[in-house]
């Protein structure tokens, strides 16, 4: 089953579910997030796709399907050639990190970024949480994981390289896409490696699958859930593939009016314009000129 | 003026206001953020004083004031002695990380961690938002500030030492409490050095004063503004003094059933006893042994 948020001809934002042959609007369920906290979410899911109210494609545009969870977090340094990219060495720990809900965006949403010089892409597997969980060991881990969504950690990497912690250049509003829907897990499993790449327009900047991840899906919802209990909705990232612009030589990073290209295959695609805002001038700034 | 939250023998958690002399409920204002939300929130809470509800002290105690903030932006590195017993040098740009709103807990709250050898302390200064601000300057930020409170960013130095970034020894859910109230920012002035200290039991650990902080707090609240949205309830602490216990020599760490006790002059105290609790062991752990 797939579930979205979708954004109607109505103006409205609904939670849809899809079981391949189009998307059905389920009753009441006004974000996905209460729709999953639902203890029968999956009968009232059928029972809109067998009568629910219908969208058709050129209806609907996809929303981000995850606008307000409580927690997000992140994991770097993921994948082998990534870490091999920064030079470092394969880690004991995953390396985490949190993003606000105000950092996520649409999965077709423009990203506006203001007074960042290194925007760089980071395309990623994003594990959505479907029931709550705390202290859980692998088996619970993979049981409370409801599916699997995209996202793109863009990375300011001049913010982020600031300090010794990523925060800041990782946590502007609005700028890590998220969707266009989440696979649940009973249809998608990244042990069986989706190829996963990230283009900039039509040349191909990172291609890894998800099977190759240091810390699989399990492993970092179980080793989160030993700090912070984790809830319907909640996201982790699972970090990327080597092939970011920090990487590269030279460096390469993302200009005005670029389109970034995250895929993975079996779940779809986000499409996002980057929109290189000027840079805010303050008030203080303007009374020294 | 103060703001609290109180837990009231009626069994209620009430957004409640002081002008010195004794307690008011303010009608309506479910908590401190909805309360300060209001536009008008400053004419409710004088009319709260003359006429409201009272609640005399033997009746409440205090819970924490900000449950549910939408931001928590930490600052670490922020006292030069801090700075010095760490190893670093004094930095150009603040160092910030993030918590969930799960990692607050109350002002008097017993704090338990599992699974942890190295739990440390961490006496703040925290910074709480009270209206809007985007890429606000230095007096915007000011004016966005509504009052200051107490924080303790009890942090688990083993996990935080697992991985580059801080982040996960950091966020261990309801250990970093909170409160016991809010002085507003025409009432107190951190510039003007107000004591902060903690003892573990009598014994004194950290002493300074809230105007040594390399980013003060309008520098911190206008930095991190530059990136992200900031709304009324939101958290910015400010960092920790020298004298943490990763810094002694040798070494000093919590134990079971410790009390710390993190005071500012003008604002108050936090009282919270240490539980450290067993290590949970796994599912997976039970079927290996």
């Amino acid at each position: 089953m797939q579930l979205a948020a979708l954004r109607t001809s109505r103006g409205e934002t609904v939670a849809a579910v899809s079981a391949g042959g189009g998307w059905a609007v389920v009753d009441g369920a006004t974000d996905i997030s209460s729709l999953v906290s639902r203890v029968n979410w999956r009968s009232d899911a059928d029972a809109a796709l067998a009568s629910g109210r219908r969208i058709t494609g050129a209806d609907a545009l996809f929303a981000n399907p995850l606008p307000n969870p409580a927690k997000v977090i992140c994991c770097g340094l993921n994948y082998a050639d990534h870490i091999a990219e920064t030079g470092r060495e394969v880690p004991e720990f995953p390396t985490l990190f949190a993003k606000f809900a105000d950092t996520l965006t649409g999965p077709d949403a423009d990203i506006t970024v203001t007074d960042s010089t290194a925007v760089d892409w980071e395309a990623e597997l994003a594990v959505v949480i479907g029931s709550p969980l705390r202290h859980g060991d692998r088996a619970a881990a993979q049981a409370a994981i409801l599916g699997y969504t995209i996202a793109n950690d863009i990375s300011m990497r001049d913010w982020q390289s600031r300090t010794l912690q990523w925060f800041q250049g990782k946590a502007f509003d609005a700028t890590t896409p998220v969707g266009p829907v989440i696979v649940t897990a009973d249809e998608f499993d990244p042990a069986d490696g989706a190829e996963i790449t990230c283009h900039i327009g039509d040349e191909l900047m990172q291609r890894s699958d998800t099977a190759r991840l240091v810390f699989d899906a399990p492993a970092l919802v179980s080793y989160s859930s030993g700090f912070t209990a984790l809830a319907p909705g909640d996201l982790v990232l699972t970090g990327t593939p080597g092939g970011v612009g920090l990487g590269r030589k030279p460096r390469r990073y993302l200009a005005d009016q670029e389109v970034v290209i995250t895929r993975i295959a079996g779940i779809g695609e986000l499409r996002n314009r980057i929109v290189l805002g000027d840079r805010i001038i303050t008030n203080e700034e303007r009374h020294e000129s």
